[in-house]
C-alpha cells in the first residue's frame, strides 16, 4: 500500500479534504491512552465541530464481564545516558512509552534496560505501539536502530506516571432525525499519535457532524467517540435498553491511507447497512473490497456480540495489520492524505443518503407500463445528458416497485446508481404514478 | 455479429428454412406500422399457414393508461429535385418516411428540407428507422451518403399520409390443446421493411402454428401478431381476466440472424419457460446466452408489468440494439439467414416439447433399485447406440422420482437432455416402475 | 494417476500403512463373488481383526424386487492345448474365470472357444474383470496378449463350477456408543483379486473397528462387509425398520491407490456427513475433489435410494471407471500404496472426530465480549506456537455460539480446523463461557 500512488481527488474535493488533514494534525500529537486527559484534550479539539456531551465513568464500575480501569496518568518519560543526555523523550513520540506503564526511576545498565525496550527489528527504523492495559508493568518503545546504536553503560529510565482511581471517558452527540431510530457511527478515541489509527476516524465522524449538522434526517445519528472496547463496552452497558433503536451502524476506522476502502460487513451480513455499502461502494469505489465479518477487529466485536446483534459493519482502507505502518510510528501525518480523508467521508456521506432515501413504493398503475410520453417524461426528466438512464430508471421503477423491493433492491437489480433511482422515483411520485407501499 | 460466419445447417432443415426465408421475403416489402393497411396486408399473407382471428379495435378506445390512436394511411412520399427527378421514394423502401409521419406538400430550400431529414452519419450508406408516434410531425429518413450528394436548391416534399379514425389491428389463432391452460406466443408486427425486427418472428410463429395443426397437445396455444406495445397493451386490456390460464409464453423477435441465441427471463426469472428454454439452450445451442429480465425490450414489458407478472420470457438471436444493422436498412433480406430462421423454429419447438412432457412422477419401489436386468431393461432400450446413456437416465429418473421433482428438475440435475429423460420415463412408465405423482 | 508420484507418508502412520497393505493382500488372492465361500473366508480373516456377526441368507429369499441368487461355487478352472500344457488357470489369477461362470467340459477348436474369452485390445497386456451374475453364461477373462499368442487348433475347457441353493453371506460388527443412534459403514466384499476395489475397503474398516474397540463414542459405529447391491439390498431389506437410527454413512471403496480423495455427497446433498466430510478434505486434503451425489455408483445407491434417502455418501480415492487400471488385473498389491490405506483411514478417523464432537453450544456472556486476559486465556492456552490461531478460535466460538450454529458450523465459518475449534470450544466449556445451547 505504500507502493500505491494515491489517486488525485476533484478540485472539489480538496477544501474538505485540508480541512480534515488540519484537524488529524491537531488531534496526532496527543498522548492518548484508554483513560485520561489524552482522551479529554481530543474530546476537547472535536467539542469545537459538533456539541459532544462528555461522560465520565468511575474507575471501578462494573460493565458487563468487565470493570472500568483506574486511570492512567503521564506527565513525561525518557531515557539519559551517563551524560545526561536524552537517548529517548516522550516529547518527540508518544509512541515512546508503552501505553498504561506504571512508573519507573531507576539507573539501570543496558542489558538490563533492554529488557523492558520493544523495538522491530524487521522495520528497524520504525518505533512501534504497544499497550500493556490490564497488567503491571513498565516499558519504552523505540527504533531497533536506535538501540543498536546505544553504547553499554549505565542509563537513567525514568516514566512520571501513575493509576489512580479517576474515571473513563467518552463524548457522544445526537443528531436528532424525524424519528428516534438510530443510525451509530463509532470511533475508537484511544491511540495515541498513530494518524490513520485513529485520528482519521475521529476527524471524519467530527467533520460528518457539522456537516449534517441541521439538515433535517429521517433517522438520528448519534456519533460516538470511546476508548476501543472498554469504552465501547461501557456504552452499550448504559444504553442496554436502547440499543433496540439502531437500525444502522459504522464503526470507523482508519480512513485516511491511500488503500482502497474495505467494508466488513456485520455479524448478520445482510442487514441494510450491509447492502447499502455495497452498493455505494460498487458505484463510488469499484476497487473496495467487501468482506465477511469476522469477531476479530475494532469495536464492532462488542456491538455485534451475540446478544447485541447489531447491524453495524465496519468501514477502513487498508485492512488493519495488513499493512507494515500498521501501529508503527510510520502511520504519521504523511501516510494520512487530505483527498483519501475526503474520499472516504464521501462514501459515509453516500451510504447515508441511501438509508435515508430508502423506501419501499408501489406502481399505481401496475397493468402494463403508463404512458410516460403523454406525460413528458421521456427523455425530459431535467433536460440532462443522462436521459438515457433515466428512461431505463422509470422502466424499472416501474416494473419493480410492486411493495415487495426497496429502491436500493431496485438500484441493485437495475444496475443504475442509487442517486438515479431516487432521484427518477421521486419524479413519478410526482406524477402519482409511484405511491407509498 | 455481421463478421460471424453462419453456421452451417442440417440438410433436414434446409427446406424448412428455405420456406421461412420465403415468407420473410413476402412479408418484408409492406409498409407496416402500429396502424392501417400495412398490418392489415401481413396478417393476410400470414393467414395462408394459420387461421387467423382478425382484431379491429376503434380509434379512441382506452386500453389502461392508454387510448388507441388514430389510424395511419400512407400513399406515397417522395422528394423531387427542381427537375422533378425523384432522390427519395417511398417505392424504394418502405423506411423512407418517418412511420406515422403527418402529410407534407411543400417546396422548400435544401438547408429548411434537412431539419426533416434524419440519417446516421456514422452508417452513411444505411437508412435508419424512425417513428414518430404519438405526436405531430413530418419526416423522411434517407442514407447519408445520399443526403450529403444533394446539391443545393429547392426540393419538393410530398407525403401523402393522413391520420384518420379508424382501428387498431391485430391477429389471434388459438391451437386447442387438452386443457385451457394456455401457452402464449407472440410475435409484434408493426416494423415496416426490416427484415430481422420483425418479419422473422411473424414468419416463425406463422410456421409454427403450420406444424402443429391437427397435433394434440396438454397446452392451449395463443398466437398473437400485434403491434408493438399498443398492441399488447390492446390486447391484454380486451382479456384482462383470462390471463391466469397462461401458464408460459414466449416472445418472438429478431430470430433469423447469424447471433447466437439469446433467451431474456421472465421477470419472475424462475418460471417454467426460463427453466426449460436454459435448457433447451444448454443442450442445442450452447454459444447461446440466457440474461436477466430488464424492463426494457419487446412486448414481455407490457406481459411482465407488476400488475400481471405473467411468465413470459423472450427468445431473440443478437440481442436487439447491440449490433450495427438494428433499425437500419442493413435489416435486410440478406441478413436473415434460412438455417437460422430454421434454427430458431427447432429450438421453440424443442422448449414446447419440454414443457408438453414435463411432470412429476414417482418411484413405485423406492426401496432399493429394482431389478431392471430382470426386465430386460439395461442395454436393452430400442438397441440403439445411446444405451449407457439411457440406463444412466434410468438411475436417475428412479432415484429422483419422489414426486417432488420433475423430469425437467431431474435432466437438469443429471445433466442430460430432457429428451432422454422423457423417453427413458416412458419405458419405466409402461413397467410401472414410475406412476404418477 | 499411474503417473502420479505417490506422496510420502509421515513416519507416524508407516506401521498403520504397512499393517493396511499386509491385510490387503492376505484378503488379495481369494476368488470372491456375491455369493460363496470366497466371501466366507475374506470374512473369517476380518474376524481377527474385529468381531463380526456372520449373517447366511438362503438362496431364494425375496429382498425387495430382488430374490437371493443361487450359491456359486467355483473349484477350478482352466484352459490346456492338445498337449495338456495349461494356458490359462485360475489358479494363477482369479479374475480367469467370468464370476459366477456356470460349468463346461469340452474340447473346442480355439475360433469357437474365443466366443467364450474376454480381453481388452487396447489394454493387451491387462486381463479384465467379468462377471456374469443373474444370467446363464460361461467365459475365461485373459490377457489380449496370450490370446494373440494361442496357436490355432484344439482345446480343453474346463469350468469346474456348480450354482446351487445355498446362501448369501455377509458380516456386521457393532461398536456400540452411548446412544442408539449409528453410523453405518459400509464395503462391498464381492471382487475377486481386485487389490483396491475393495480389499482396500474392507481392510480399512476393518482396522479402522480394531482402532476404535474400547473407544467410548457418541454414536454407535455399524460395520457392514457385504457383496456389492445384492448384499446391501439384503441388508436394507432385514434392517428396514431400523434404517432412522442412522445419522451418518460412508460407503468406503477404493482407498489405496495414489490418486487424490474423491468423495460423492449423499443424495440429500447437505447432510451432516457431507458437511463433515468437506470440511476434513478442505483441510487435510486440499487437492480432494468433492462431487454432487449421483445415482450411479456402489452400495450409496441402494442407501440413497428415495425410500430410504440416507445420509450415506461414499469416499474412494480415484473416481471408480476413470483409472486405466479399473477393474483389471493392473488392480494389484502395487496399485495399492500403505500410505495410501493409512491416508484414507486418518481421513475417515478425522470425519468421525467431527460428527462425535460436533455439537451446538451457547454463550454463557453473549453481551460484549468476555474479559479473556481475566481468565489468562489469551495466548495462555497450552503454551502453544498456535496461540494466535486459538485466539481466533475464542473470538469466533463466542461470537458465533448463539445456539444456532454448531461447531462445524462455526469451523467453516471461521475457516479453522475443526480439532482447534472443538479444543478450544472445550477450554470455554470449562471457564463456563460456553454452556449447551
Amino acid at each position: 500500500m505504500t507502493d500505491r500512488a494515491c489517486a488525485s481527488a476533484s478540485p472539489a474535493a480538496e477544501a474538505l479534504g485540508a480541512a480534515l488533514h488540519a484537524l488529524v494534525a491537531e488531534l496526532f500529537p496527543i498522548c492518548r491512552s484508554i483513560t485520561g486527559d489524552g482522551v479529554r484534550r481530543s474530546l476537547a479539539i472535536l467539542s469545537r465541530h459538533l456539541p459532544l456531551d462528555i461522560h465520565e465513568v468511575p474507575s471501578g464500575t462494573q460493565v458487563f464481564d468487565w470493570t472500568v480501569p483506574r486511570e492512567w496518568r503521564i506527565r513525561d518519560a525518557f531515557i539519559e545516558d551517563a551524560l545526561g543526555r536524552r537517548v529517548l523523550s516522550l516529547r518527540d513520540s508518544t509512541l515512546h512509552v508503552v501505553s498504561y506503564s506504571g512508573p519507573v526511576d531507576a539507573v539501570l545498565p543496558l542489558h538490563e534496560l533492554r529488557r523492558h525496550i520493544h523495538t522491530l527489528p524487521d522495520q528497524p527504523g520504525l518505533i512501534p505501539y504497544r499497550t500493556s492495559y490490564y497488567a503491571e508493568n513498565w516499558g519504552f518503545c523505540m527504533s531497533h536502530d536506535a538501540l543498536e546504536a546505544l553504547p553499554e553503560g549505565a542509563y537513567h529510565a525514568r516514566i512520571d506516571s501513575e493509576l489512580v482511581d479517576g474515571s473513563l471517558t467518552y463524548g457522544e452527540h445526537l443528531h436528532i432525525g424525524a424519528t428516534e431510530e438510530e443510525v451509530l457511527l463509532s470511533a475508537h478515541s484511544c491511540h495515541p499519535s498513530l494518524a490513520n489509527d485513529n485520528c482519521s476516524g475521529m476527524a471524519v465522524l467530527a467533520r460528518l457532524a457539522e456537516r449534517m449538522a441541521g439538515r433535517r434526517t429521517r433517522f438520528s445519528y448519534r456519533f460516538l467517540f470511546a476508548p476501543g472496547t472498554i469504552g465501547a463496552i461501557t456504552w452499550l452497558a448504559r444504553n442496554r435498553e436502547r440499543t433496540d433503536r439502531i437500525r444502522h451502524g459504522l464503526v470507523i476506522a482508519g480512513v485516511g491511507d491511500c488503500g482502497a476502502p474495505t467494508y466488513k460487513r456485520s455479524r448478520r451480513g445482510d442487514a441494510g447497512i450491509d447492502v447499502a455499502m455495497a452498493h455505494v461502494l460498487r458505484h463510488l469505489a469499484p476497487d473496495a473490497q467487501v468482506r465477511d465479518f469476522s469477531p476479530y477487529g475494532y469495536d464492532e466485536r462488542q456491538y455485534c456480540s451475540p446478544g447485541f446483534d447489531l447491524p453495524v459493519g465496519m468501514l477502513q482502507r487498508s485492512p488493519f495489520g495488513e499493512f507494515p505502518e500498521y501501529h508503527t510510528s510510520a502511520d504519521n501525518l504523511d501516510f494520512v492524505r487530505p483527498e483519501m480523508l475526503a474520499h472516504s467521508l464521501e462514501l459515509i456521506e453516500a451510504a447515508i443518503e441511501v438509508i435515508e432515501k430508502d423506501r419501499c413504493l408501489r406502481n399505481a398503475l401496475p397493468f402494463c407500463e403508463p404512458q410516460l410520453g403523454r406525460r413528458g417524461l421521456y427523455g425530459a426528466l431535467g433536460g440532462d445528458a443522462n436521459a438515457a438512464k433515466r428512461n431505463l430508471a422509470m422502466l424499472w421503477l416501474l416494473n419493480q416497485s410492486d411493495g415487495s423491493r426497496s429502491l436500493l433492491d431496485i438500484a441493485d437489480r437495475a444496475r443504475l446508481p442509487f442517486g438515479t433511482i431516487a432521484a427518477t422515483a421521486e419524479v413519478l411520485e410526482r406524477e402519482g404514478l409511484l405511491v407509498p407501499a
